[in-house]
C-alpha cells in the first residue's frame, strides 16, 4: 500500500521491547536501540577514518538504521533461543527473510523495491561498514547489561550478556576502534560506582 | 536446576505481551491470558457436561494453564506471521518444540520429566478437552479485539482479528457451547455501545 | 446481564494490582497471580498423588482459578489491614461475600447460579484441595517478596512478607509437598545471588 | 516511628490508583487527586468569600489535603461497592477509622497525636469548608469521567459516574459556587468536541 | 476560555514528570509533588506556631499548591540546567513569567485576573510562609533522592541531589523546624536499611 | 569524562518524552523520534537523488541523528511555548547552545571537540540536507498527530498540530519530495478509517 504503510510500520518498532520476558529496571525499544547504534557507529567510523580507513557513509547510514527492521515481523527473539542451535538460528533467519520479501513485494511501490531489497538485507558483512555495525550493535548490548548490573539486577542472564558482549567487542576486526574502546573507554566504565561488582567481572573477561 | 527454576520462569510470562508491536489501548500478558482461557474453558465444560458429555477435568486443567508456556522461549509471535505460510508455521512450531525439549531435559528433575513432556505438548487435539481449549483460546482473541474496537482503535488489524476469531468460534465442533455462544452471549455482545460499529461487523460475519 | 458480563469482568482483574500502594520493582496483577497459583497447585498435587493421596482435580481447578475473583469488587486489600484485628478481617470477608452474592443474583443466569455460588465460596477449607490452594497462594507471596529482595528492595515490608510466607509454608499440613519444598526447592532458592541477604533471613526462619 | 514514617507514607498515595480495576485512558493517583481538590476548593472559596461568606482558610487547607489520606490503608474502594448498601458503607468507614486510629497511636509522636486526630477525621461536615471539600471532590469525579467520555471510553460506568457527579454538584448547598458552575463553567464544558456525546448526557441531567 | 480551561490544565501537571531524562526507580509527577509539599508545609507550620510564630494559613495554602504551576508551560527543567549560570536561570524565570502572564490574560476571566496574578507569582519570599514553602520543596527533593539511594540507584546525580537538599534544608532560617528535622527526623532517616550507604553520606554533610 | 559519558547520555533521550504534559494515547521518546526522522530522510533523499540532486550522505546522517540531542539538557519544550514570541524562542535556543558548549568542553576529549561542535550545531540550514531534515522532522509531527486523531484523541491541540505540520510540509522547498508526499502518500493517509474526520481537516488545509 505504499510508502505510507512503510512509514507507519516504523512506529511498530517503538512497541517491540528488547529482551522480552526478562526482568529489567529499564526497557528499551527497537527504534531507540537503532538510533543508539547509529550514534555509536558514527563515532567509531570517525576513529577509523582518522586511522586512514575510507568510510562509505551512505552504506553505514543505511546499515545502522535498518539493521533490526525485520523485528517488526517476529519481534525480538531471545538471544539464547537464537543461539541454542545452528539449525534454529538458520530457521529463524529464513522466517525473517521470507516475511521481509513478502512485505517488500506487497507494500513497497515497484520503483523502490530494488532499493529496499538492498537496504534490508543482512548488514553485518565483511566490509568496514558491516564491522562498524557489528561493533555498534554489540556495544548497545554491553551498555544495556551494564546499566542493569549497575543498579543491582541480580538475574544471572545480565551477567552472561555483559560477559559475552565484552568478549565479542574485543574480538571485532577494527583495530583503531577496539583499541580506543579497550584503552580509553573501558577505564571510565569500570570506575563507575555500581551495586553489582562490574569491575571484577570485567577483569575476569580481560584476563581470559 | 529444578522446579524452582520452572516456578520462576512462570514470572517471565507476565512480561510477554500478546500481539507485540501492535498499538492497543490495553495490553495483556500471557500469564493473565492463560488464566482467562482457563475460566472460559471451565464454563463451556459445564455446558458440555450438562449436554451429556464427559469431561476429563484433570486434562482440561492441564491443557488450559499450560497451552502457551512455550511462549516463554520465543515470545508471542504475531499471528499474521504464523499463518503467512504453512512452512513458516511448521518451522516455528519446531523451534518451540526444540526449546521445550531442551528446557525439560535441563531444568526439570528426572522423576518429573515424563509428566512435563505430557503436559507441555500441543493441547489442541481432537478430544473434547482439546476443543474446549481451542474455543477458550479463540474467545480470548475475540474479547481482546472486541475491547479495542469498542474504545475506538481504528487499526484495521483488530477488525480482522475480530472477524477471524468470530468465524472460527462459530465453526468449532462443540454443539452445545457454540449454540450458547451464538444464541445467548452474542446478543449481549452486540448490544453494547461501541465507538466502532461492532454490530455491523458481526452481522456481516453471521451472514457469510 | 449474563455470562458475557462475567467474562468481561475477568478483564478487570488484570487491572487490580497486588499489594497496592507499596513500592515494588515489578507489579503483579490478580489475573496473572491466579494463573501462577494454579500452576504451583498442579505441581504439588502431583507430589501428593505420588505420595498416595487422591486428588479431586475438578475441585482443585475450580478453587485455584476462582480463589481471588472477589477482589474484582473491593480490590486487593493490604494484608496488614486484613490481619490488623479479627473483627476487621471478618468485616471485610462479609463485605466481599455480600458483593459476590449480589453479583451472582444480578449477573449470572438462573440456571448457573448454584454452580457459581459453589465455585466462588471460600476455597481454603480442610480438604486436600483446600490445603493445596493455601500452599500455592502462600508460595506466590513467597516468590513475589523473594524477587523484590533479590533486586534490592529495601522496604521492610518485603522482608516481613518473605518471613511470614516462609513460616506459613513450612506449617501447612501437606507432608510430601512441604518436605519437597523444604528439602529440595529451598536449596535452589538460597543459592541464588541476591542484593539483600536472603540466605541469612531464611536461615533465621528455619532455626525458629 | 515518628513524622519520618508519616512523610514516607505520603509517597504510598502516589501508588494508589483511583477507580482501580476499571479501564481508563488515563490513570490518576490519590496524591494528584488531592492536589486538584485543593485547587478547586481554593477557587470556589474565593467565589464564596466574594459572595459575603467567611472562610476558615486553615480548616479548608487541612480538609482538602487530608481528605483521602485513609486510602493509604485500604486503597480506593470502588464507589459502587461503597454505595451498594448502607451497612457496607458503614463497615468500610469503621475499618478505615480503626486503621487510622492505630496508625496515629503507633506512628505519630504523642505531642502531635491530638492534631492528627483532628486533621484526619471525616472532613465533609456541614461547615462551609466541609461543603467546599464535598464540591471539590465531586468536581474531580466529574472531570475524570468527562475526560474518559471525551476520548471515547465507551464503558457504561463512566457515563454513570459523570451523571451522578453532575447531579450531586448541582445539589450542593453553596449558592454562589453552584451558580457559577452551572451558569458559567458548564457552557465551556459542553462546547468541547468529544467522541461520546457529552452535551446530550448533560442536557438530560439538567432537565431532570 | 475561563476557569474550565484552568481546571483542565491542572490535569496536565499529572503528566509532567519531575527530573525528566534521569533514570529513577519511581517517577513523580508535579501534581503529586505539590500535594506532598503542602503536607510537609502544614506540619512545619504547626511546629513554628507552637514555637510562637504567627502563620498566615491562606497564604501558605496558596503558596504551596501553586508553587510549580508554571511548569505546565515549560515542564520541569533539569535543576543542573537551572543552576548552570545565573543568566540562564534568569532567562528561564523570564520565559515562565511571560508564559504565565499570557495564560492569565487569555484564559482567566477578568474578574479573577488580579487574584491569579497574586497567587501565581514566585512564592519563595522572605515571609515565614515563603520559608516554609522553601523548606517543604527542598524536603521533597531530599525524600525523592533518599528513596532512589535506598533502593540502589547508583547514578551519581542522586547522591549529589541528596547532598544539596540536605545542606540547604539545614540552612533554612526556620529555627524550630530545622531543629526538629535535624534532631528528630534525621535519626529515623539514617536508621533505615538502604542499598547505598546513606548514613555515611549524611554524616559527611553534617560534618561540613 | 569522555566518550563513555556521551554514550550513556544517549540513554537519557529514551526518557525524554515528546510533547510532555499533553494527553496522548501513545507516547514517543526523543531517541525513537530521531530514528524515525533518519528513516524518512533516507527515503526522501533517494527521491531527490533520482530527481538529479546530489546528496552529501555523511552530512544527512549526522544531521538527522543529532538534531534533537540538545533536548538532553532542557527536555522537549512545548512547541506553543517555543513559538509564543520571537524573544522566547531565541532565549531558549541560547540556553540550549550554552548547555551544549559546556557539555562538549567538559565531557568530550579535546581531539573530538571540533567534530562535536560541528555535528551538534543547528542542522536545519539551507542545504538540501538541511531541508531534508526539516521535512523529516515535520513529517514525524504529522504522523504523531495523525495517530492521535485516528484513535479519537479529541484534544484540540492535536488538530492544530496536524494542520500546522501539513501546511509546513507542503511549503518545504524540495520539489520532488513534496510532490511525492502530496500526490502519492497523502491519498493513502486520508483513505484510512479514523475516529476523528482527518479527511475533512486535510481537505481544508489543501484548499487554503
Amino acid at each position: 500500500m505504499g510508502i505510507h504503510k512503510f512509514f507507519t510500520s516504523l512506529n511498530d518498532l517503538e512497541r517491540i521491547i528488547r529482551a522480552p520476558g526478562r526482568f529489567k529496571f529499564e526497557e528499551h525499544n527497537v527504534a531507540a536501540h537503532s538510533w543508539k547504534v547509529s550514534q555509536y557507529a558514527l563515532f567509531f567510523a570517525t576513529i577509523e577514518e582518522r586511522d586512514g580507513q575510507t568510510i562509505d557513509w551512505k552504506s553505514l547510514y543505511e546499515k545502522t538504521i535498518n539493521h533490526d527492521f525485520a523485528e517488526v515481523f517476529i519481534g525480538d527473539i531471545k538471544t539464547p533461543v537464537k543461539h541454542s542451535s545452528p539449525e534454529l538460528k538458520e530457521m529463524i533467519a529464513k522466517v525473517e527473510e521470507g516475511m521481509m520479501e513478502k512485505f517488500i513485494l506487497r507494500e513497497i511501490p515497484e520503483e523502490f523495491q530494488e532499493v529496499f531489497f538492498d537496504r534490508m538485507k543482512e548488514g553485518k558483512d565483511a566490509t568496514i561498514e558491516g564491522r562498524l555495525l557489528e561493533m555498534a550493535d554489540k556495544l548497545d548490548q554491553f551498555y544495556e547489561s551494564f546499566a542493569e548490573l549497575k543498579r543491582g539486577n541480580a538475574d544471572k542472564e545480565f551477567v552472561a550478556m555483559y560477559r559475552i558482549a565484552l568478549k565479542k567487542l574485543l574480538a571485532i576486526p577494527l583495530r583503531a576502534s577496539v583499541t580506543y574502546f579497550r584503552e580509553v573507554m573501558l577505564d571510565d566504565v569500570i570506575s563507575e560506582e555500581t551495586v553489582i561488582d562490574i569491575k571484577e567481572i570485567t577483569r575476569q573477561v580481560l584476563e581470559d
